[in-house]
């Protein structure tokens, strides 16, 4: 076998940074060169994260100190928050311009540069490479990102929705103008960032919705809801948060059209994933837990009658931080690097 | 003051039973006379619920070793499971047909014998007392409780979604043809039973639905929406089960009609509740948290806009053993013993 | 009766001072005249916790902005962090010297200056008001708190492993060189600061000791056992962290004197808390559990044998923010005031 | 590579049983060819438990219904109930003799027939079978168990103790009349079975110490410490339920020998485990968390200053069930099948 591939993670000290090196350590194929966390540069991971007590990594580093072009990294992660990221970004393919890419932030999700800043309240500050940036939902958008260069990892709530609707919609099976999602994710879609609001005494033994009618990662299912329909899609959505640390589950509220019942729909998603490794579809009226995909990469899928005529309810459950970011991100770089999409990605649900 | 009114609790070993003996212990106006308990008859409430172990309570004892006319209660709580109710509030009713009787079970929310025997899959044992019952949702029905002998105490998923639910249908301010109710609740709904399902290692460290499609507090949300709109409603209902003890969360998508806004909707249900002591309207925008009615009667309820034109979201809160149970159960009991409803009730939620 | 005794809680954005204003709004006989939280000043306490929406409150104001003498304050609770405690207080009592004061930081529970500078790393700025203050463990020295000015409210780790040894140790019962401590604490305990350590993800699911050696508490424990003693004893005393949000449970290892049996132990306990309203010792074998106290102002008490002859194993559990805080606080305040000792504190521990 | 080796699992419905699956399907050189569930026979695995619903396992069946001989199993991983197990593993073993068994209930653990009777209630059924098992603590007794036919996993709570304190008393450095061990573990030590006090209600948001003077793990603790130490050692033994699912910390008090410091302690650990792949000695003074090992084969030990002099603080968390259980289990099967001993067993801990 040949080298193994040489890779970086920018923003090593947050969540999805930890579970992207949780995942890496176990990949066949690749070394983890670098790893970075301004914050907390100097010291070991190991500090910061101490389930890598016994095992050697690289030290991290500040973003600053390094020399891209000298590093020769095959392809970077970047973890860091939004906005920071384009400017990174940029600096790193204008000096390394070989490198892939797979950002996990939200700063290259949206191609549209007028969505982008009427979301986020500024210009973006790299629009060519916004521009070259393909959305790796790796189930919707395999063969764009197989020739891609940066891949801007889509959203966890968004994956949990995403993937359940858009064969929905693009078979024309449900009615677009009256879909609602009722997404419920763990803390760890929170981040790492030290918040009163994140406290364990604020969030445990309770439940609550937030950001009700303006949450971010509705621009993303804007667009690729619309793109799926070829027309403009938006839809209700509310993000609630589970006192858990991870799992993200989307109750999904749909009319179906043309008389489909819901057994209809249900065999429109066997059929689109049948041969998916990484999204099942449950039998039809079984609905997905989050504990049965916690820490792996799997998507479970279930579709169950309404008491509605014409109505149905689809769960969809995942990891926020694997399929809903570090483990859709590896297998993102499975398909940029050329090796078996599943590699390193085949641990199963840590239940209980 | 006159002699304190004698209390019995059919059923105290339960989650519902013990909260009522938290609520009445501090009831200045009552005296516990009676506490029932089948398979732990003879045991001391201190054995079954040690946070009882310093007060002194009556014993445990059957149901079968009452004679109900020589006890002289003035009123019963029923807190037994469906279906065995039905037979031993009849037999209570004919022996002692004096005491009031407020009921915790779903035996007597149907008025409906049809529909009764459709969800429950059998006829009715006391269709008589059926007829009697009257719903106990007080701030709905407060005047009909007031000289009721037997209350049916309301579900905690259906009050929670009832209270918001059907001042706006009396409006005719929303759908009722696209009312969907996204339901989260604690796990002392599931009651005290040991079953698998309900294992902390089931059920912690995760999220699901369950009962899609066919739980059975849909009968009672249909009887009562039917008779605020003055014809047949049924919504789309999923109910969830959150990893923590107490609290249910209602969100509640509807469209208004008449070109309401939201702000409308809001105005409604602060108009309509404003002098309640029990529920509470949040300012427009906010949405309520469970961990805020904590362990108290309030519900809480809050409105906001959709993103989509002519939609608005509605949050509900409540503790499925206080407001959802037991408090309510306590409520309806001040009205029927001509107590001030708040009387007992006025505890602050237990935050953190 | 009289007019209500006005009282102000110093620090009430954080938990100690929100559990204080939910036991002080069901206190009969005062009334909430004065609420600060100086980074949250201008705001109401139901922005800063939302369970008091429906109640009427003073609004937050900063310590700066009071003029003490004009007040007129009968009793204040200081609730505000450690060090500030010692300056406002001094200023307080300057000012308004016939106030009462409930102080629930550590600066007044070091009765030694030597031992507080060698604690804390700085000399004590109010030595004189050091003196002058009483240790408010009620149970222990209620008669010298009923004519106190100044109570320093004891530490909730302090207030569980006092409560069971200091009876024992007073009774020469046990072996004071050989006393092991195990203390568990829920995450309230903790405050409201945002800190990376204190988030939900880094705290659920899962536990750990921490201050092993060296935590503050420590000091306390040292003072009081030996008084108790009448000669210095030092205990191994470890905290712990659990994944909750209120309770300490302290399993506490000891070998006992002059061939006293576990049962003896036990004896020596039911006798001295035998009248108390908030010490309450189990039946012999059985061990208490944080949850039958929640919400309360109950310790609970058990011993039981270890199967190494002359040794004995102590349980001993309450609400970190009631009996080992708020709650203390307020049964101090009682004693204060001249009200009956357990006014306002007779709530029943909320369990499930 | 020769033909995989055929593993069976008896009582795969269990938590220990699933998760011996979860790290089956990962092993590269075994092949899963036998489960069993008695009172679920015939149903699928991933009925029973979901996270399995995207693999082909084998149905389940009962012990019943198998032919020994004829399914030519090379190695059989027990995790039935105790007692119920000494009765299949001496049918299995009488039916086909060339089968490696790895059991991981109690009843192969005590090697003293007096012992076994003393603890458990009744005489053993299968006294040979009781001597020819070696104790399975892979660390402490690798030599042994590389021959051996029937390995006696040992149990989560005496893994936990036993690793950091057995080369302690091997190494006569502390005092074993004066050892303290407070344990405290997840939910799913408690197994699957429905009992009420494992609801999630009963132990969500609480903590308690049980089985207190009475554990059967004490008699495993005594076997081995009384081994390394050469003569009869009893400790105090305290176990506790902390509201996780899954991990194990011990905080264990020791006095040390010889005038050895706490330092030199953790030198004796850290020499003892320098090699070891699955124990980890920390930094002196710093402290295990559970959820650093959550998931993992790891054990993390800790060593810290008591500030009494002569004594030391050890803390030992492990997963209960990976290194305490299924872990370990495969760890002996690698020995006894001669694969490398980490095959299967390489994953990092899930954390957060």
């Amino acid at each position: 076998m040949s080298a193994k591939a040489k890779i970086g993670v920018l923003g090593a000290s947050g969540y999805t940074g930890s579970e992207l090196v949780r995942l890496l350590v176990r990949h066949p194929q690749i070394e983890i060169a670098l790893l970075t966390a301004d914050r907390k540069a100097g010291q070991e991971m190991r500090d910061v994260f101490p389930q890598f007590s016994h095992l050697a990594l690289p030290k991290l580093i500040s973003i600053e100190s390094i020399d891209w072009k000298a590093t020769g990294l095959d392809l970077v992660f970047g973890a860091l928050p939004h906005a920071t990221t384009q400017i990174v970004i940029k600096d790193l393919l204008d000096k390394a311009p070989k490198t892939k890419v797979v950002d996990l932030s939200a700063d290259f999700r949206l191609s549209d540069p007028a969505a982008y800043a009427r979301w986020y309240g500024h210009e973006h500050h790299a629009t060519e490479l916004q521009k070259e940036a393909v959305y790796g939902l790796v189930e919707i958008h395999r063969d764009k990102i197989k020739s891609a260069r940066l891949v801007a990892n889509p959203g966890c709530y968004t994956s949990c929705a995403e993937l359940p609707l858009i064969p929905l919609i693009r078979a024309k099976a449900i009615d677009v103008d009256e879909i609602v999602v009722d997404a419920k994710s763990g803390m760890t879609g929170a981040g790492r960032a030290a918040k009163e609001n994140m406290l364990f005494s604020e969030v445990s033994e309770g439940f609550h919705a937030y950001g009700v009618g303006h949450h971010r990662h509705m621009a993303e299912l804007d667009q690729e809801f619309s793109a799926a329909a070829g027309r403009d899609v938006i839809v209700s959505f509310t993000p609630h948060l589970v006192p858990m640390n991870r799992g993200i589950l989307s109750t999904i509220y749909v009319r179906s059209l043309g008389g489909k019942s819901p057994e209809d729909l249900h065999a429109v998603l066997t059929s689109f994933y049948g041969k998916e490794p990484f999204v099942h579809v449950l039998p039809f009226g079984q609905m997905p837990q989050t504990r049965h995909v916690r820490g792996s990469n799997m998507t479970y899928i279930g579709v169950a009658n309404d008491r509605i005529k014409g109505r149905a309810i689809i769960g969809s459950a995942l990891d926020n931080l694997v399929k809903g970011a570090s483990g859709q991100a590896m297998q993102n770089m499975n398909l940029l690097l050329g090796f078996p999409e599943t590699m390193g990605l085949e641990q199963i649900a840590l239940f209980p």
